[in-house]
């Protein structure tokens, strides 16, 4: 079985551990947001594709969800020491060896694409992890400034330092419109059996590779079926602040609300127990919905929400058929 | 006073620290050598300037003579497990900040002598650090290959990686030509009240220096007595491999043999005091010698050596007036 899965960070890659799990003999491809990569101290940070790297890897740290297992930061210290800047934004020591090999090849004029294959050479994460795009895009949020003007930080100034409590007015995507999608990708979207989207932020990271050029069109054409699963639990985000930027597109802060961003996608969705309230309004508006438990407790939760998931897919594979 | 020194790497930098303590207020110029420098996994890394750093900002780790204290190792750990080379040249932790803050103030346009006293003003080393040269000049090393042919290797890949046992046909100054002195660095050799050759390797420490544009005939014409302290005792260097690049271009492993080489500079030359057999020669030349003790066991004995220099600069100022 091909499985194609649309990925952010933590949420997806602790979704996709439990996938892997669940569908051990699964060909499985991710496809990773790249929109919130950066450029710190000179090195090109791609965060959702190292969390997923790390965390399928078997190097991530399982407290944070993010960053090297058993971590050092001396070079953090000393750069805090040079007055170097920005320091919002923590680099461990094992973690910048990843950004130094990337830097390196990007430099050396590989695709971020095959960089990523060469990383993965050595952490095996067990999946074919591809970038949404081999073209540079990146979150930019808009925020009032001081003057009663506004600014555009990048996504992760206003996510990590200012903890996306300054209201945004605005996400923008600098460069999607020049992005095509990295090699492989669309590929992975029509060949598969069944697409995921895993938890992650619908906004600003599911969001950025369906906004790639040719991509939301062939996940509407793929002929697999396409389940979704529910980042927000209640009226709130299972983990970050999914909720902050929902607001700022206008969209309700609901499992039903998520379920209509991507309404012209989906086949099927599953809420949480506590949501079977949303199922009804989910199926109405022609989505196959399923109420399950979506706290990812650990890989056995991560790996049955991973299985429902495949279920609700064979169930609406069954229906059309 | 104003004193003026060539620097290579540890000898330099541990008499550098002997003469601050010798002449406290003196204003030093530290002229550093750059045709050591290597770019390693993206990063422009200046061992001489940083070992000279370190060691008088108080950040060297003693024992080694060059690196960091305190240092850890994560970063290269996780590039060795990528696969990563070279892995000859021992990056630490620490270390690897300076380079990052480098290698992004270069990327950024700054020129390396504005970069070095950027990562001055954070270590306060007590003198004013430039760069031989704002261009790239690097010391590559001519060895025989397999075929019976020659290749050219980086020094450092000759002196860390071969430890220097392979024969040298010949060293090669890459980009001397177009070599100029960096802000400050003929000034300095002009205005200068003494100037001096620490015990740093003649051939790939001060020979490059001496090889920028002007620099060599600036000390020549310098009305400055110019004394220099030999880096052979007896017929062995007090550090490191310099009888072997001394044997490529074929001058003899002795003080003598040193001295010989800056003959047209020197006004004064310090031997080792098991050496005073040499004196008599260095002096025919014309140049002032003392045996005096010229091991660095601490920096009291770097101190009464830089104190010694100071003195031979005296009387052969006192000699000519």
């Amino acid at each position: 079985m091909r499985i194609t899965a649309l990925a952010g960070g933590v949420g997806a890659a602790r979704f996709l551990r439990g996938l892997r799990r669940a569908a051990p003999d699964a060909d499985i491809t991710v496809i990773g947001n790249t929109a919130d990569d950066i450029t710190l101290h000179g090195l090109h940070v791609s965060p959702d594709l190292d969390t997923v790297m790390y965390t399928l890897g078997g190097g991530i740290d399982e407290q944070q969800g993010w960053g090297r297992a058993d971590e050092t930061h001396s070079v953090a210290e000393e750069l805090a020491a040079y007055g170097a800047h920005p320091l919002w934004f923590t680099l461990g020591d094992r973690d910048i060896a990843t950004h130094l090999v990337r830097t390196q090849m990007l430099a050396a004029g590989y695709p971020l694409s095959a960089v990523t294959e060469a990383l993965c050479d050595r952490w095996q994460p067990g999946v074919r992890l591809l970038p949404m795009s081999d073209d540079r895009v990146e979150t930019h949020v808009v925020i009032p400034d001081d003057d009663g003007q506004t600014r555009a930080v990048h996504f992760q100034e206003w996510w990590v330092r200012m903890r996306a409590a300054v209201p945004a007015e605005r996400i923008v995507l600098a460069g999607i419109d020049a992005a095509t999608p990295a090699p492989g990708v669309l590929d992975a979207v029509a060949d598969a059996d069944v697409v995921l989207l895993p938890p992650s932020n619908p906004v600003v990271s599911i969001g950025p590779i369906l906004a790639v050029a040719g991509v939301r069109d062939a996940v509407a054409a793929a002929r697999a079926p396409v389940v979704g699963l529910s980042p927000i639990i209640g009226d709130a985000p299972v983990r970050g602040m999914a909720d902050a930027v929902l607001r700022t597109i206008g969209v309700e802060v609901s499992p039903a609300g998520v379920a209509g961003l991507f309404a012209d996608l989906l086949d099927g969705w599953l809420v949480d127990s506590t949501d079977e309230a949303y199922v009804a309004a989910v199926e109405e508006a022609g989505v196959r919905c399923r109420a399950v438990p979506l706290w990812m407790r650990d890989v056995e939760a991560a790996a049955a929400m991973a299985a429902a998931a495949l279920d609700l897919a064979a169930a609406v594979r069954g229906a059309r058929t």
